[in-house]
């Protein structure tokens, strides 16, 4: 970890700037980079690519291997696309993860989901967290029926 | 707030026990929880409840509040009786509610969710969890077109 | 579900707009959500609805569980409204909810919080959130008093 | 960081027991961590302190700096203890911290929680934990009231 | 979707076991399951799997994807193997999961974590989990230096 | 806790701004205040603090408690102070804390952290939300290995 420093080292004064990332734009990437989003423009049929895969073109390799990683999941299968999106909000939701909740509402929606359905998935999404909470506070035990 | 105390005040002997709560079972139910706990084996067509049914029925209000929001969530609508299980397995297996997870497991069992079925839910909470921190750590702004 | 689509089906073009949802006022809504609007500024004796029911209002049956439940349970009874407004404030801030944060804030604040109170509260929020973690990761079991 | 290794480095055999840390009880402690386990007996008048304690006494830092933030977080000031075990609690079922939920619990019901008020404590937070979701969700923007 | 089913449909009787899932051992797992198995056992030198593993098996493809993000995400680049455990451990710790928290003790022991850092840790997660929440709380904004 | 108040009592018109707080400047500050915003100045070789202390200020008891505790525990000890810093990270955006992610950010970059590391640690964080949740889901049982 070489040059590893203690909390009063490396002092930066109180207004000097410290640049969070930005997005890196499909001109400035690099070859690997630019693989990536050239499939998930063909994949998705789209013109451009999110801000979330702009910003982990920071890191090629996790680019590279959440972008497998999706596209294998999100992949219509046991379940339709339209369930793993849902599903994929739900958790978004639960975690209160802003970023993910805009996209994965917009992305279910193109899927097909309907208002009357998001206000479905959002009741669920609210009873969940409400009666897991009451579980925990009883220290309900699980019944000997899901465990036999 | 009546009697209220400090830290140090009501001293129990540390080996004194602190029985917690233990399931309330129909026979020794008042009228109120067994009206409700009635409506659940009839609407479920079991023979008897779940624990979590059991240990509610400490706050008879909260027990019928919960059946009956329940009741009218779960029911099938705009989205159908599996999805909604799902979801709710979903929303679970993110918060580590071990009460939940095993007992919307079976639930979504026995509403027709297959092995394959779990497996792919299981994918996408897996990966929604994972995306979530990436969009958070790399504190990806949310793109206009999910704004606009 | 209907016609449920893949991930490469119904695309979008990056740069088409997805409006997400915008507040329901009351004068655009309908009379199943302006009865419940009309209920929460008579028990709440203000003239206008937070944001919070204005979004709710697309999905009118979650309203008008939701506020009832609110009521119900936000209501004096065993513990004074000051006491539960403070514990639906701790549970926000744990859980991180921005809305909830500032919302709540507002509500305990209106029922009596002072500052030295709102001091406290966050005191032991952030030290609950603490010894939560050192409770689970040093594996603590528990004491045989706490189920005996 | 010394000598740092690599995922195939220091193998261990599957069968090779890693034991986990065990309680430290008063006659094996040492002298620094006895002076804690004492100002505990003596404050909260027990013959002995909790599991909790003697897992933490592994690190004798974190045990003092641990026990002195909560005698002087836990104390009556603006709050009284009870509201301060109510909130301890809240914040515990919401991060389904097991061992909290047992032992506030058991601390709450000493300082004079009863059923009732704890079955209130319950429905606030379980319902604190669905609406923080429906914000989530529904991407409620904070009120121009709150902000001002 | 296929045959779909309602909230009363598909009743079972409460008695009913509802066999969770058991682990998959060498012996009865399919070729690309072994595969997998013989690829973590000759990476980490180990005689066999542990438990998550054998769980996972169920689901071939998410064996296979997961196995495979691990192994490339936890190599040593430029955080060493040991700091990796740690992130790992203390993210598992924040959320509470007693499985994770359990492996990814032992996996950091072995990897050199020795008690003394293991204290450390903790009490930068108990730490970090605790200002999180006075940050929230007191919704504290980020300093311009922060964004600039 | 003095006159404690209803839902419906106290009221104020929704129009009527309820002003958050706003941090506390060094000019402003009570003696005791000073006293740890000149601690924290010295301490990091800064000219002002971060606003985390200026809202923290509000509690002067907090403000001092947790200041200590921050300077104790991410001191380098057994773990250098950029692998603490990582931690620190770790947690903030597990939890998803908006302010902690972009402060402590900045923190580890100017304890060293490069954007190779920053890569990784991410890559680590991700991959433990996925997996605690596939083991939360699967119900796995902690390996007779880790508890003997």
């Amino acid at each position: 970890m070489g040059a590893v420093v203690g909390i009063v080292a490396n002092p930066v004064r109180a207004d000097e700037p410290m640049s969070p990332r930005s997005p890196i734009e499909y001109r400035d990437a690099a070859p690997e980079v630019r693989a990536v989003f050239d499939d998930i423009k063909r994949t998705r049929q789209v013109d451009d690519v999110n801000n979330f895969w702009k910003y982990l073109a920071h890191d090629p390799r996790t680019l590279k291997r959440t972008w497998e990683s999706v596209k294998e999941i999100m992949t219509a299968g046991a379940l339709d696309a339209l369930t793993k999106e849902m599903i994929y909000l739900a958790v978004s939701v639960t975690n209160g993860c802003a970023y993910c909740i805009a996209s994965h509402n917009a992305a279910a929606r193109k899927a097909g989901m309907t208002e009357a359905m998001f206000g479905e998935l959002m009741a669920v999404v609210g009873m969940a967290n409400e009666t897991n909470r009451l579980a925990n506070g009883y220290r309900v035990p699980v019944d000997p029926a899901f465990e036999a």
